[in-house]
């Protein structure tokens, strides 16, 4: 009687860790490294502190939330430049829809939320001023809802834009007070 | 000579808390309740996780963030409704205006960026089913970039909006993931 209940808190405990394998794995799948800058998705990233939002027209036609680690929100809010190595700042775009349901309750056209996502869903940079040194210090990441990388071509675009905007080490986004 | 002693540390302590009772206040400054409700603005609300985002063309021409206290973030994740009591929505408008910066690089006029603060800059919604019982278990605040509340004739016209979202327990915003 005793070997039986041994067995089956033996079993018990192994199902709990088949279980509990199975979630782990569900919510980290193997995450595909971006090219040239070797940058995965960084883990929970969409819990970090928001640095500011933006609006993309045109053919981009997107609605944004740029985020930032502790060291990048430290950095933006004492105003140190350059960004320290260990900065990492996102940015997630959706494409930007009107909201019917809010339209109908102010009376008028002119309400804009986030709709699915575009392919440039995600873009991730990285402060390395060693690893990256051939690009300003920065390396380059896209990825798609289902964390695709976008392709090498699409990341050689990133710093020839970026370098123009020396007076913030190359970063775009303003920290929005 | 030990007396001295003992008074110069005793001055030195004194001066310690002096200072440190400037810069305390200089950092928390008295907070005026908003009319009606009696919200304050939440204490650290700008580090907290992103809901989503909106922008608002028209006489508002605004850009913003939706931001919510960790209950908030839970409830929205696990789909949970009505929201628990205790949960706080911020919302921060800024104006919205193109980026020369940006549109320079792009080659035509298509981003768009949070500039000075309007007069609706901050927006707080708390949930508390039994004081605020009479407008569906909401209070309503609005706040300018300086923590002047909004007068009582601007919260009156929240909950009659609201109240149309029946579906999503009286809140507009919904979560982006």
């Amino acid at each position: 009687m005793k070997r039986i209940t041994i067995l089956l808190i033996a079993v018990a405990v192994l199902a709990g860790f088949a279980i509990f394998a199975a979630i782990t794995s569900r919510h980290a799948p193997a995450q595909e490294a971006a090219p040239i800058f070797g940058i995965t998705i960084p883990p929970g990233y969409r819990d970090w502190r928001l640095i500011s939002v933006a609006r993309e027209e045109g053919n981009l036609n997107d609605i944004r939330a740029i985020l930032g680690n502790d060291m990048a929100i430290k950095a933006y809010r004492e105003e140190k430049l350059p960004f320290p190595d260990g900065t990492i700042i996102t940015r997630i775009a959706w494409n930007c829809v009107p909201s019917e349901e809010n339209n109908k309750l102010f009376g008028r056209p002119q309400s804009f939320v986030p709709g699915s996502a575009p392919d440039w869903y995600l873009q991730v940079i990285v402060k390395d001023s060693k690893r990256y040194a051939a690009t300003g210090g920065w390396g380059f990441a896209q990825f798609n809802i289902d964390g695709k990388p976008a392709a090498e071509a699409v990341l050689t675009n990133c710093f020839p834009c970026h370098q123009a905007i020396k007076a913030r080490d190359k970063v775009f986004t303003r920290y929005a007070p």
